[in-house]
């Protein structure tokens, strides 16, 4: 795959050079729109609207819609008004309000200008909901039915009317405007009479979302029952216009990496990690090192305060990583866990008493197994092979019992903390993996120097 | 949403109860087979088999294939062997293929014994692919078209095979079984003319993938391409079958599910956490936390080894966790983020020098900030608030110091490590946090003594 494009992009840059545009051509309009996009995207930047105008007017509307915002500009900047209407004119709804709204002012004002009256007011109507909205990535072209319709009626206003719609496989039957069932193009196509009414097929348990649902939860509706569209309605239950499955996947894709992002402890971001200047990369990972960093200043001021005790016993610090590093992996394998649970739509709040107990259990047992590992590890390896004389039994059975409070500590964190920050409707991601090290980090110095103090004479 | 759920479940407890089972039956028809079955989850085991029996056939079946395996075991074993044969029948081939490979043995031979002998064929052939194959995941019922057909005949076609089939909308246009176009419903019936040739109006830029290709290589393809259905062949270009969009949907969820647990340094599984028990928990958990516990003798032996120098400098010690937080902070940013690039096809191997160069240039700026507030920090908070003597301000640069060479070396071993997983074919969400921290913290001890030992008195 990955051989085979730069195969091309070598082939595409030599007949650029000698100025083989038919050829060029020729290529060009086998391949898919976003395969063509990222072409492009490794082409030197002045030769991009030369290649463009290459393509045929629909192939180009499916590639310009494939690419960066940044090499969308750059291109609507040297189109003539003429050709920018040719492109607009060929884009569906959602992609146009998408463009808009990535665009500068100025340029929006000439995309606008050559819209069509109909497409202006959908875009302006998708853009006035809140960024992430169901409204706002959805589509207003769709195929509407009435009732009373035939199946012969509803192919024959299919195929009138299907030309200009994104998808025309789900059908929406609708009333004065209420969406009052759906019908898809297989039960129309597989009817056995073409005389029936649409009403008497239609599905009228229907699965909708208004135009304020999250995104997120839509993405979630499409992969839970299997839709290739999503009929989203107002307040007053009036269709306004439908979600498609590829959206949703994006959305999906975009979601996993947001909290990915904040498991990693970085802002997340909309640009590409490739697109990123390090100044933008820089912009969202300082805020959380930053604040890490600071919240350090408890684990110091832990460690200033048993100041004799490790003066006293200075075999105790060789043992301070290899707790708090514990403590930190058992937390964040309990938080990963519960986060994805519960964005995955698994997990309810009134799940958290099972979920801790689960924990409990679970934290037990890796508890008990990693101090008996420990145990064993100090006395073979520090003690008889490194002979290290300062690491007495009574110091590894301290180590060993902080190391398994530690393990139970942090998996109840761990767990709690996520389901928590759904419970005040905050993402719980952001109780991940770095947020959590850092109280337990602390923990596990609290609980460690507590059992020096009751163990050993210090 | 959610307390919807619970008040149909509440009903549905008390209709039960109350032995109610036409009003339970008519609630449950019409909701959507996703719906009912996690009714049945949080359902009584016992009384499941009732309930499943009160469904239509079509709506069980649908059912039945978004139940979780142990209960479709606990189902099947009420079944008769007339019941098994018309839920079998009422199957998709994939769905039916993915049910005998959960289920033991024995269930097995009765699910074959009821299934008819195509679909036993179609069953063994999915199965013999290897797990997270194309083959595994694709069902063997499409519709194919001869090039020779006229519109009017392929729409035909479609009428009489398309109820089985578990999409229309994208047909596969074949010759002596090789895959030579395909035509989409859409293109059929927007067609003007009725006696048009397929072989005339179907796309021959076939975007195809082999029975062995990767899941998660099919997946991506859908998300770049927005495909409803993918056709799947064999090494001869011969068309076995096709994977549709709800599969990849659920592909692509469990491979960020899958990375997430790696990234927490948690064995993958394919069971949800709220179905795992707390020993398959454990089981999960404890490689990754053994493995990095012991691991953490490096960093004490570090220590040991610098024993004198912190005797003599004890306000050292204070800074260890502080250090060795930021340090695996800085470096899970960057493996997260060029894990996930990797795993989106944002970034490729040969990319390597440009992606070390932006990770040191926004190292240098990290670190920088970092250092900076640090040493402030130290002044104003440790030195001049809490009166701490024993900071001084050598001491405050070593720190910073430390600091600043921590975060850049951590960045670049954060964005190396996965690259170089990915080069030797392994998977480079295992270069996640928990092993990258436990390499950094190693690091950092080191060149913070380093410092601490050119820079003061010890």
């Amino acid at each position: 795959m990955q051989e085979r494009f730069e195969l091309v992009q070598n082939a595409l840059d030599s007949m650029l050079e000698g100025k083989k545009y038919a050829t060029l051509r020729d290529i060009l309009i086998t391949m898919n729109p976003a395969d063509i996009a990222m072409l492009f995207s490794s082409t030197e930047e002045k030769k991009i609207p030369l290649l463009f105008r290459l393509l045929p007017k629909e192939l180009a509307a499916e590639t310009f819609v494939e690419m960066e915002p940044e090499e969308q500009e750059l291109l609507i900047k040297t189109f003539s008004d003429s050709e920018l209407k040719e492109i607009v004119d060929e884009l569906y709804v959602d992609d146009a309000a998408a463009l808009v709204e990535e665009m500068p002012a100025n340029v929006v004002k000439r995309i606008l200008r050559q819209a069509d009256p109909e497409m202006r007011s959908s875009i302006n109507q998708i853009l006035r909901y809140p960024d992430n909205s169901a409204g706002s990535i959805m589509t207003t072209e769709y195929v509407s039915l009435r009732p009373a319709m035939t199946v012969e009626e509803s192919i024959l206003r299919i195929r009138r009317q299907g030309v200009d719609k994104e998808t025309i496989y789900t059908c929406y039957v609708t009333e004065g405007r209420k969406l009052v069932g759906i019908v898809t193009v297989k039960d129309l196509l597989l009817a056995q009479d073409d005389e029936m009414r649409v009403a008497d097929m239609m599905e009228t348990n229907l699965i909708s979302v208004t135009t304020h649902t999250d995104q997120e939860e839509v993405a979630r509706m499409f992969s839970k029952y299997d839709f290739l569209a999503l009929p989203v309605v107002d307040m007053e239950n009036r269709m306004v216009g439908i979600v498609t499955v590829d959206d949703a996947i994006d959305v999906l894709q975009d979601e996993a990496t947001e909290d990915m992002e904040m498991m990693g402890g970085i802002l997340p971001s909309e640009k590409t990690y490739i697109r990123s200047r390090p100044w933008e990369l820089f912009k969202n990972r300082i805020p959380w090192l930053l604040l890490l960093m600071v919240s350090a200043t408890f684990t110091g001021m832990i460690i200033t305060s048993f100041e004799d005790a490790l003066a006293a016993q200075v075999a105790l610090t060789a043992f301070i990583p290899m707790l708090m590093g514990t403590g930190g992996n058992s937390g964040s394998q309990s938080s990963v866990t519960v986060i994805r649970a519960l964005s995955l739509d698994e997990l309810k709040l009134s799940d958290l008493p099972r979920v801790v107990w689960k924990e409990i259990r679970t934290a037990v047992m890796c508890g008990l197994a990693l101090a008996v590992v420990c145990y064993l590890k100090i006395w073979l390896v520090d003690g008889l092979l490194l002979g290290n004389a300062a690491i007495t039994p009574a110091i590894n059975l301290v180590v060993c019992l902080a190391l398994f409070a530690t393990v139970l500590t942090a998996k109840i964190i761990g767990a709690v903390l996520p389901m928590l920050a759904k419970a005040l409707k905050l993402d719980p991601a952001v109780m991940a993996s770095p947020f959590i090290t850092s109280i337990v980090d602390a923990v596990s110095l609290l609980v460690y120097f507590l059992f020096a103090k009751l163990l050993l004479p210090l």
